[in-house]
């Protein structure tokens, strides 16, 4: 049995991802389709690649995942079938999937043919992607078969940047900070300080740590840093958002 | 396999789509259960109508849809199975299948036994709605098996209407807002301007056919009439809701 | 086909749930995973508690419930699987099952290995408790397996309140106030009126025994009083939260 994920900014409210669903399903009846988030905000290419890489390792090679964020829906911009170390990516071709391919071993992009007469100018996740992932998951297509091969884009600015040094990616349900700080980038990381926003916050292990309604700083279940407040918001107690630096210290006063 | 489709205006928060999705499971534990919405705005039948008539093109004939808008639940309001050109439909008879109605050719009505008893008088959805939708996608129930036939009730004013002018029904989680008014209303689609709260805002194919913040209109996903901004919310730049009369116009000036 | 079902305080914006259904996929691909609610609000422990029992009767014996609520996540909190009257529960023993317990006839409780090295120090619901759960479903894991039986808790204050007075619990998606109010505790459950917020509000069967617009009290869905008002809001018509004390009283004036 395959699995299909779905990452997108179209949000759960509108009657879309149903639909998408359903082409998924008359396409490969058989695939579990597993929703990994709806919530991209509107346009974050940026955001959906973070959690697109965050989430490959927790799926098992051969899963197909259908990422849109698009919003060059209906233009002439690429769109593509990505195998990135034995997953299967199907998307448009607009910096989506530029974390995967810093950190694959192996990247082979597949150009989607832009003459396919479709459905609509606007939904392509539908009219273009599903039938294609359907069609993947089921065996009725091979990446081959999708278009000819394009070169692997050059690694994005991500890899380059100073260790430890890094800024808030996403706020979660429960108001943490999310960075996009990797703890192998840290020679020691359960000790330290993080500074944001002219605050220091001691590093600890987990949000127990400290006191209720206290800043605590951590790595999370992705690897990456975040910034919490024990059973509160740590985006809240901060009024701090996506965008914010972020930098690790070695030990206070250095 | 079968399916079943949920509608509802139950949102997601509370425990209700879980029970529904469990009964169904009971009755028919073949059948892939696809949520098309739960956020219909509380007790909106029409806006209801309106997603029902548009998704179902994207669901195979034989599939069973659950819809439950239902502000007369426990009360004397007629509940019903319709078979609607080769989808069955199971609900509320309070106006929600009406824009299926008036488009479909062939339409059989069947009452459902009001005095079965039931577990709870405001939870109809699971208690009286969901079983008969997975009897109905086992085949362990038919639609006549239901109960009496029912006369089709007559067109809603939905299809008398002026070609081209009608009124804003959804706002989708872009902001985008979308209209009642079908491309095949107009002579030629993609030439004129629409108006709307005192604008004049010029057709387009696609979202970015318009510089990055400005207004454009354009024929949508399921064929309707939307207004956007590029990269934006339209919502959120014109201040207009759901019930805005919006207009085509052919031309500048006219 | 075993059953699955998720009750967790992660929200849907966050691929966190996503990730959950990964593991369980692996661990049990043929088990059906049905999402209860994840919307309990973050580190609410008793208002999670209060739906685990109220739904429980809505699946089969043999279900496999994973909810977790955990704000001692990563700290030597205990970790159980429950075995209450035929369902099997896995999460923290932190007080989520209490109301289980309080209301079951047979209740096993199974303490979680505490030494287990995990992926991660702050999300156990997919490094501890998913793995267990789809074990447990597919059979490669017993109860009895998963370590040293503890002594069922002694009961929670719940049961012990006088009969007809007890409090708001949860606020669903219409604005009806559901209360821990049980029709069994009444003698008469038709007749009176409920106190709440200094008001007296006259109790009916469904919502549209009132007015447009006016209020209501009776038994909901899932056997609690609940306050409502007709197409309309309570939460917003009475400003009142959880927490907020309710009370019957058998007949006016009294």
């Amino acid at each position: 049995m395959s699995i299909i994920t779905l990452l997108t900014d179209f949000g759960v409210n509108d009657p879309f991802v149903g639909v998408l669903h359903a082409v998924l399903h008359r396409e490969c009846p058989s695939a579990r389709v597993i929703d990994v988030t709806h919530a991209i905000p509107p346009q974050a290419v940026a955001s959906a690649g973070f959690w697109l890489a965050r989430v490959q390792p927790w799926f098992p090679a051969g899963t197909v995942h259908l990422a849109v964020v698009d919003p060059g829906v209906g233009t002439n911009r690429q769109a593509v079938v990505a195998e990135v170390d034995g997953h299967v990516y199907v998307g448009p071709h607009n910096g989506l999937f530029d974390s995967l391919f810093a950190r694959a071993s192996e990247v082979r992009l597949h150009l989607i043919d832009p003459t396919v007469p479709l459905a609509s100018n606007t939904f392509h996740a539908r009219d273009l992607f599903a039938p294609i992932a359907g069609r993947l998951a089921s065996g009725a297509l091979t990446p081959n078969q999708v278009g000819p091969c394009l070169p692997r884009p050059p690694n994005a600015p991500i890899t380059q940047r100073r260790a430890g040094a890094g800024k808030v990616l996403w706020i979660d349900r429960f108001g943490n900070l999310i960075t996009d700080i990797e703890e192998h980038e840290l020679a020691a990381p359960c000790q330290g300080q993080v500074m944001v926003g002219g605050r220091a916050i001691q590093l600890g292990r987990t949000y127990a740590d400290v006191a209720v309604g206290s800043l605590v700083a951590l790595f999370g279940g992705f690897g990456t840093l975040e910034i919490a407040v024990r059973d509160g918001s740590a985006h809240q107690h901060l009024s701090l958002g996506v965008g914010t630096p972020v930098r690790v210290v070695s030990s206070v006063g250095r």
